[in-house]
């Protein structure tokens, strides 16, 4: 039997990513030889060990990084540097230090000090999810056919970035190496303005008179509906993502406002024309994601 | 054998709406004894024909009419005037016209002066849909488990109200009738603010640098990809909608640029507390929607 990728894994925050990946880790052998769970809640610790997708679970982050290969960081970007901070002393050298944080500048920002030189930090962001959360809410299929980025610090140990590499691809993702900021900026116009639009239209509902708010829910069919199911991802997390992406998801936001803003002033002025300019426009863009098998 | 709820039926404008309730009276004979297509554009007619759906079609809106005990105007909103005045001579002493838009009081304004005395107009709206268009888009089942809302002005007939609803029910939709200023409120919020949003979005998103573009295509899985969707629908379609529901439309941006903004200064000044309790209150929302049954 050949060893497994990774010797001893510790997992960092037991939720949708977190545990999914130790059920990646149980239904593939050949990728982690043991894999200790650390979260700061006893009831997840416990949750977990019920559920078999860890062999050791514990409240002590630095405990649970003793003598592991890889540690993968899978809680919300606020809470990193905590994080980094207590298990900073208890790595052993050598060791790989990953995340899937979905913000990279903040993340290398945050964890690296915290880092004993020996060991890698590659951070890492698998672009797979879903609107539920908590351990209970993972599944080992979540990665497969998904894109994984890695944004490893410039002078980062090559054999680390490409051990963590191989580990996303055996659980079926495709991998892209990117630089922070540049990261941050497209995940900003990808995913950080559609959630927080998706939170705004969904807010702006929660406010309607009472008897209107029935009915938007009852039709909500007709468009409103796939805006709920983003808004309904963990708030801690995106509440984080928001903090620490601030310059770009703004800048995105300004952009955003104006293009609302011309569309708003069309309308007031019945400018029929520009707005099937537009709608014609992003007609275009639907076909290019679809041509990308993104669709 | 039981005469058809409508002996003889025509259908203005063959796109998604209007060829899906095409194939509605070919696979349920009791619906209709005989259909006519009517459509401005010859393409559609030959490939309405070349389809099977209906046993007649024509460019000539006025003759398509002739003899229909049901008129069904499914057209952008925009064109429901020019309809009304060709075929309003047209129709028999008795008939009943409905359409399908998602907008209602512009569609009693514009429709109901052309028809004669003796005709009667029961607007309906069914909330259904894809982002898909014209004759080839439609198929039997889309307003199966769908709601149809109806918004007869005051004083219509109640029995041409009821034909109309049973024909909704028989393909598969729940019936409300609403009032249609109520209508256009609700569908502001639930169909209307959501398309425009996306709209934006996907337009934002075109206007960015070339290199950025084809990143956020390959990465739009994550949030961004469910919006090009929505954006993707038919342009001439929403650009009348837009026109036609101004008043409820801007209403409901200007609620909604107030909470962006608001959101925005919190994501300025780091009021993490803000973002998080806004996050939490979206998610009870979406638990409604589930628990109504409409996810």
């Amino acid at each position: 039997m050949t060893s497994p990728l990774f010797p001893r894994v510790t997992i960092i925050g037991l939720g949708l990513i977190g545990s999914s990946l130790a059920r990646c880790f149980r239904v593939d052998a050949s990728l982690a030889g043991h894999v200790t769970a650390g979260d700061r809640s006893q009831a997840v610790c416990d949750r977990v060990l019920e559920l078999g997708i860890a062999s050791a679970a514990t409240t002590d982050l630095g405990a649970s990084v003793e003598g592991a290969d890889l540690v993968i960081m899978a809680v919300p970007i606020g809470a990193y540097a905590d994080v980094a901070a207590a298990i900073g002393a208890h790595l052993k050298d050598g060791a790989i230090v990953t995340d899937v944080g979905s913000v990279k500048q903040a993340v290398v920002r945050d964890v690296a000090p915290h880092l004993p030189d020996g060991v890698h930090f590659v951070p890492g962001h698998p672009i797979a999810g879903t609107e539920h959360s908590g351990p209970d809410a993972g599944f080992a299929e979540l990665f497969r056919g998904r894109w994984c980025i890695l944004t490893p610090p410039p002078g980062t140990n090559g054999a680390a970035v490409e051990r963590v590499a191989e580990l996303w691809r055996r659980v079926g993702s495709t991998l892209e190496i990117m630089e922070p900021g540049h990261h941050d900026r497209v995940l900003a116009i990808t995913s950080h303005l559609p959630h927080l639009i998706a939170y705004t239209i969904v807010g702006t509902a929660t406010d309607l008179e009472e008897h209107l708010q029935s009915e938007v829910i009852r039709f909500s069919a007709s468009g409103f509906r796939d805006f709920t199911r983003i808004a309904a991802s963990d708030p801690v997390m995106w509440r984080d993502i928001f903090l620490n992406n601030r310059e770009a998801v703004l800048e995105i936001i300004q952009r955003f406002t104006e293009d609302l803003t011309a569309l708003q002033r069309a309308i007031r002025w019945g400018e029929g024309e520009t707005l099937e300019a537009l709608f014609t426009r992003t007609r275009t863009i639907r076909r290019s994601i679809i041509d990308a098998k993104q669709a």
